[in-house]
């Protein structure tokens, strides 16, 4: 399983009572239909997963199996435990997940080295059904996935990638030097998607994507053709979002970055609160400056 | 609720299958019938709440209730979203908690404001049939609970107090200066146990509390009754283990202590890994160090 | 040379032009003829050493030691390269330095092992004339020195003691029961002075002795007869003041606070820009409050 | 003045006594006369600039004006006051320097705020003679230049670029985003050479030109020519040696590296310690992989 392109790592819409607004759900996963994405992936960092129980969780896998039109669906189901992880590997296969995005564990993070991590990894890889992927995402857990623990990982045969979300292109260039071909690395970080291109990454799972589908896979399919001018044109248009959105703004700015694009990001759940109405229009000025972008 | 004296945060043992072995967590509780002990917490960090599901944890509350013999029982029941936390909350009244020990939620911790932080805080407390504290680790977290957020807090007449795990002892007189008489300031970190009882701190909440109550119980009454001689005296004594176990050895090393000391750490849940037989033999000797200092 | 009690690290007042102003300089040494402090540190962090040439260092030291009435005299000393430090050590002690404070080096920090640290130091201590205590400043330098590190220079006939302004309870504790009893311990942070004086330090050399000497004396021979209620309501008083010269303001609102003590702050060197208008009636407010807690 | 190609920041060698061995630094820069470099800095971190004084830094600037052939020479001229700055730089433009590289102060880095930098830069460019390039190096000073910043600075006409060794590809592509075409970007981490140069940067001014000046320059005109596949087979070769000279070695591993070359690097100066025997060996090993990409 190659991973290729770009992935929406969909945001779960809630209602101003807290519960999961399916229905909104499943209309953005149909919105994409005549987009240029890989696939979808849910229960990710920006699909607020950590504020889901299993049963939110297994209802979101559910609905967009049905909605994805047969576009591959990754899901994401790390948890602290391994054998938590692994319950939701299997279950989330079960429901028809084609492969899933494992968060590395993270709240006793001092204790994280590489043979916890790699163990951890392992576990879930012989108990999975389905093709796992590394997910590496330091401002939210405080740890990066080495280049030395990917490639001693990519020798599973059902580790087959990872996503990167780290930002730091050394690090990037790192572990694509020491992975095998056939192990795929995603870039997860929006504002330095084309250098990680450049550099070797197969595909993008980023948040903007959800928002502004055709600027992100406008570039990746420029540097795909070698146009560099214009992917690099399309990244600088991008950037302003891509920043608002990873720093300023968070999974709540996306929401109503989406909000704005004609689909349902709804409301974040608590603790999260949602943007004020100032940062709401900012958003809403850099989205119109991406979408420019690719017309 | 005025929390006053030493709370062992208890581990939570688990059989080599990753089971929670419950008979031994009651030995356990039952062990500290002698010890000059405030009361009990149970689902703190250093319980591996993190790698426990819902029914796990109400065994454990359960348990602990059963066994503790009428003394205080703190319950930690802070999740990443504020349903959840209050979920767990109630259910922990039910079935007997004194009080409830909230950690700050912190995946999304670029958003975790002190806005965000207040009314995650309150909607807990106005929820809650018990008594509040608010947690604060920020090496596992990432995020300090600030003098202006605990004093603000402090007005809700549930929230009684905190734990402050950072060891900063110039923020701990900054929350100590801020807060009421009545809110309760507990340490949660044992290498400044001493200057956080100078300070005015009311009370600790303390790992190695599980292992070695004796001295950590003798170094609360010397402070109490002005022997500060004999409280820097134990103080030295129990920091090599203390140190040990929140920065070399961590759970692992604490379950590994309480085992030496004739109590049942058990095994960590994975990925924790268990520490080597020569970080054992360390910890036996360091244990043996801080127990001297207490007869 | 045993250092015992509370010492100021003298600023350096810039007249508008940027040069030294020589006399405000001697006046503040003069100011505190009458005030219960053990000696005087000049060319330390608060001196804005890092922006002084050789040839005003040395002026400066002259001028305190013309000043400061047979009191202890202790010089910052130090620079990046050994061969410097030497060079300013050995200078600053032909001029009457009682004992030099040698600052780590930290440019290259990433390679200030432990190793690289201690031949540094032993190198100065082997050619100072003077005894040498270390400095161990992180918030600057981004290098704390270990208790392991202080151990092994405490066995250098020639080094006497250190400086940790870490304000890590923790660390001190740890550094106080590794070194042996004739090696001296100061505080440099004053949030944290009545705990570090619980846990064995023998002096504070502390920006705040600069512009409120007597309440910071006072909670020293407070600690110093037993008197822990009266050196805890102390440190509550000027803790304000201490954290917002430690934070907020820096040297800038140290000199404020040297004005507004009616001693001569003077100007900052450029680019240390000096504190607006409502940030030095925010100082003024807390010094007062400083002063209130020692009358 | 455009900066455009490759810069190595010349080393300075040192012989065992500790004195600069100023023939080997002038052999050093002839030695270079056949390779395909943009100029040389003199000063740098990579040349130990923060342990020279002020006779030896003339010394070297002198050398490297004698010996560059007429290529464009720039000078570290960064000191942490402004006035030290302003001063070194005038008599680095006197001895013919073409243009400066100024590091951010950063001892007080909690007082450096944008309008404090900006102002330092502004007073230095002011008065200098000659054409100003700013210089931000978070990984030594723990300051980086933000996008607004530059963009600010940018606006004044003898502040033509600058040199980002931040390693952060958002950042910099947030930089190129602000500043004007007129402004030049230079990289100054090896590890991110390719993709700095794919968005936007001009130049590289990286310590591994200094032992493996080919393959760096043969980076640059392969992307330059638009032959990206060249330009990422090079930069796969050249990661693992400019990684462990950004990380694992530092100056005395760059030191190593260019004896390696067939060139003088020299003793590092203490506290700085030479690498291992280990060390030289990974390294000439390293070298011989990032040549071999170039041939």
């Amino acid at each position: 399983m190659r991973l290729r392109g770009i992935v929406p790592p969909l945001v779960t819409p809630f209602r101003a009572d807290g519960e999961i607004d399916v229905s909104a759900f499943e209309a953005n996963v149909e919105s994409y239909a005549g987009e240029d994405l890989a696939g979808f992936l849910v229960l990710g960092s920006n699909g607020e997963a950590a504020s889901l129980d299993e049963d939110e969780k297994l209802t979101l896998v559910e609905a967009a199996r049905r909605r994805s039109g047969g576009r591959t669906l990754l899901v994401g189901t790390g948890c602290e435990s391994t054998r938590e992880t692994i319950r939701l590997t299997c279950k989330s296969a079960e429901l028809g997940a084609d492969g899933v995005l494992v968060l590395t564990p993270h709240f006793y993070k001092q204790r994280m080295t590489d043979e916890a991590l790699r163990r951890h990894f392992e576990a879930v890889a012989d108990a999975s059904p389905v093709p796992v992927f590394l997910y590496s995402v330091p401002m939210f857990t405080g740890i990066a996935v080495s280049a030395a623990l990917a490639a001693s990982l990519a020798a599973h045969p059902r580790i087959v990638g990872m996503k990167d979300s780290s930002g730091d292109m050394g690090a990037m260039a790192r572990i694509l030097g020491a992975v095998p071909e056939r192990f795929s690395v995603a870039c997860g970080s929006a504002p330095v998607l084309y250098p990680a291109l450049c550099l070797g990454a197969s595909a993008g799972v980023l948040a903007v994507a959800n928002c502004a589908p055709r600027p992100v896979c406008a570039l990746f399919r420029a540097v795909e053709r070698g146009d560099h001018e214009r992917a690099r044109r399309i990244q600088t248009a991008i950037l302003p979002l891509a920043t608002a959105l990873a720093s300023a703004h968070g999974v709540p700015g996306l929401k109503a970055a989406v909000d704005i694009s004609g689909r349902r990001g709804g409301f974040p759940r608590l603790p999260l609160l949602p943007v004020s109405g100032a940062a709401r229009e900012e958003i809403a000025s850099l989205l119109a400056q991406a979408n420019d972008a690719a017309s």
